[in-house]
């Protein structure tokens, strides 16, 4: 298996407070083509240092991977030092320049001067696009060594090294193939989960199987390793397949789409309409619904109720029944649900209502109470849930299970 | 100012899904007693990487901190590895064995054999005790520089670095202080940002100064360095005042704030209540305001007009407005920021229409394409933008600008 390391640079990522996401990313990539990474570093802006590390790093693995460092201003220093680490030297490549001048042009401004430093090259190596920003990568064959230059922002690092980097690196690397596959699962907390699949995937070592809190789903994290894909594929086939028997509908996505993904195909296809209504959760289904491209084609409208009187005037929610029942009751959820469907003509109406935190909690209603409903024509369908975590924490879970409460009635 | 590094050992931290957080911990503490992370590394269970880099660093650091691998398995090489790196001798330490023996007598268990490995000791070391687990860390004074190596559980590893570490350092220490700072910025892109203040912050070694696009936001990273706090605060009072000069009001964020936290406090203040009307930012901006807890106190309410007919049963859009000028512009989206004024008997209304793509965009209206609009009793504000980025970026462009149009106005 070949070795890799990957170089981050920047000084703010030797700030306490924040991580090198990019190197998680491209270890990832990197294991799917058969490459192991066995050593990162994280180095600022410091020439003396990323020199060293870069001299290192080529003399000791077959792939080195640096992100950051290749912006515009005084402190991106990554192009220099390579250059002089490598003992190559540093060129203008009026190609370039051309390209970054039109970027600007194109949104209408003039190129700031400082970024014709992004067109200079290391002499000897490739320049690698950057569609989404102004910063071009590099890639150098150094000594036998493939040293790649990224950008540090993951939106432009990202499809630079899956264009112009991954197919480079995978036709030098042996025969081994890593992959993994996510499985996303809604409606089971962390430990839950586990008691259901471990007494499954502990039969296996290959693949490898890992439970994630990430953030805010809870993902399992399948590895599986082979001589070839084919073959890694169908290991992980055969696990999925043992898990799915057990957790059934729970599990929501078999390659990394997200919730609201799931939901736009499934309405799409159906040639289905939503509208959405939000107290709580403060227009953040609306916002994961029409994050994803296209959704303006079942996406009618949201409501973000926040007050009692958003409630009664946009939602039709009869003022009495608040007054009863309070905001956050089963009542007057369901009565937010037919509201909003009613209002927008749409074919299904959710809605949530519930007390996120810290402060409006009380000992009948505490904080992490959320009524989450689905409206359609025929019928209303709520539930009432009890949802640890902070109030962020506590308004994704809240839209999460609304959104799987309509996912489940779309199957 | 003293430099330090920190080696994170296990093959563990360099799987995709793992991050090393007991690096972010030291580093804020190492920070607090004057002293500077400047290189971190992570490396597997890896005798020649391992022992290369206690070596690189001993050679280049004064303070060398390695966290992990000390426990009792045979893939637990720190102490071996780094023996031999500093050239010296690995001893059995009866005493530490004795301690070790009784920690596991105390839980009735006989100590397994392999636990046996971990009182082996570097010649010339102090053994630092560990209430918490069955690994003693280890500190050495090697070549002028500090070595401690401690264990890799968090537990564990931080009372062993406050009791035993954290006090050995500051002595050396002597009496610098460092102090960060970070300034939050609207209205600029990075590179714009730098031809602005680069002829300031470059003036100064002392602060640092980085400039970050850290997803979204655009950040100004201060960083200073004096014999006391409060001397590296009147550094930051004096950069952050020059820069303040040159940026007046587009510093929106002196210690971290949010923007929708910034606006919440002075809607609090001023008692003025705000209903938001989005369309491409689809929920976006509802979606930050309300994120904030307290919101409700001047968040009213907030509408997702997607389709045209939520624009005019909702917002009370002329129908003929949108018609004639499409939905996405100034006419419509001061149309918005009105009718979602009205509707809300809101203070302000803001609203955003555009274009975020990838779909949708045309050669008069491209992708990127969004107005914002600002609308109070007295009267109505826009601004017509070109948002660089993808629909992501774009939607979160927007969000943000049409909250700064806001911002601006209540100051």
């Amino acid at each position: 298996m070949q070795t890799a390391e990957i170089i981050a640079i920047g000084s703010e990522l030797l700030a306490p407070d924040r991580t090198d996401t990019n190197s998680l990313w491209l270890t990832e990539k990197l294991n799917s083509i058969g490459i192991e990474v066995r050593l990162k570093t994280i180095v600022g802006d410091d020439d003396a240092r990323l020199e060293q590390a870069i001299k290192d790093a080529v003399k000791r693995s077959k792939v080195v991977i640096t992100t950051g460092g290749l912006g515009p201003t005084e402190d991106d220093v990554t192009r220099k030092v390579a250059a002089r680490a490598l003992g190559r030297r540093l060129l203008l490549d009026e190609d370039v320049l051309a390209v970054i001048r039109e970027r600007f042009q194109a949104f209408g401004r003039t190129m700031p001067e400082r970024n014709s430093r992004q067109a200079m090259v290391i002499d000897g190596s490739e320049v690698l696009p950057n569609p989404n920003g102004s910063a071009p990568g590099l890639f150098i064959e150094h000594e036998g060594a493939a040293v790649a230059l990224l950008p540090g922002p993951p939106r432009e690092m990202r499809p630079m090294f899956v264009d112009y980097v991954q197919a480079r690196l995978a036709a030098r690397a042996g025969a081994v193939r890593v992959v993994r596959r996510m499985l996303r699962v809604a409606g089971f907390g962390e430990s839950a989960l586990d008691e259901q699949i471990a007494p499954i995937y502990t039969q296996f070592e290959n693949p490898q199987t890992t439970i994630l809190f990430n953030n805010t789903e809870i993902e399992i994290h399948l590895t599986a390793k082979a001589k070839t894909e084919a073959e890694a594929q169908a290991l992980l086939d055969d696990l999925t397949g043992r898990l799915e028997e057990r957790l059934g509908n729970a599990i929501f996505s078999f390659c990394g789409e997200k919730m609201e993904e799931v939901i736009g195909l499934k309405l799409a296809v159906g040639g289905y309409t939503l509208a959405v209504a939000e107290s709580c959760t403060g227009g953040l289904i609306a916002e994961r619904l029409t994050d994803v491209p296209g959704s303006s084609k079942y996406f009618v409208e949201g409501v973000v109720a926040y007050s009692n009187e958003a409630k009664v005037r946009t939602l039709n929610v009869d003022r009495d029944l608040i007054r009863r029942n309070g905001a956050v009751s089963v009542e007057v959820d369901e009565a937010m649900a037919d509201g909003i469907r009613k209002r927008a003509q749409s074919d299904f109406g959710i809605s949530v209502t519930g007390i996120a935190g810290p402060d409006g909690g009380s000992k009948e209603k505490p904080v992490g109470l959320v009524y989450i409903a689905l409206s359609d024509e025929a019928h209303t369908e709520s539930k009432r849930l009890m949802l640890p975590g902070d109030r962020q924490l506590v308004r994704w879970r809240a839209s999460q299970a609304a959104l799987d409460l309509l996912r489940r009635r779309l199957i």
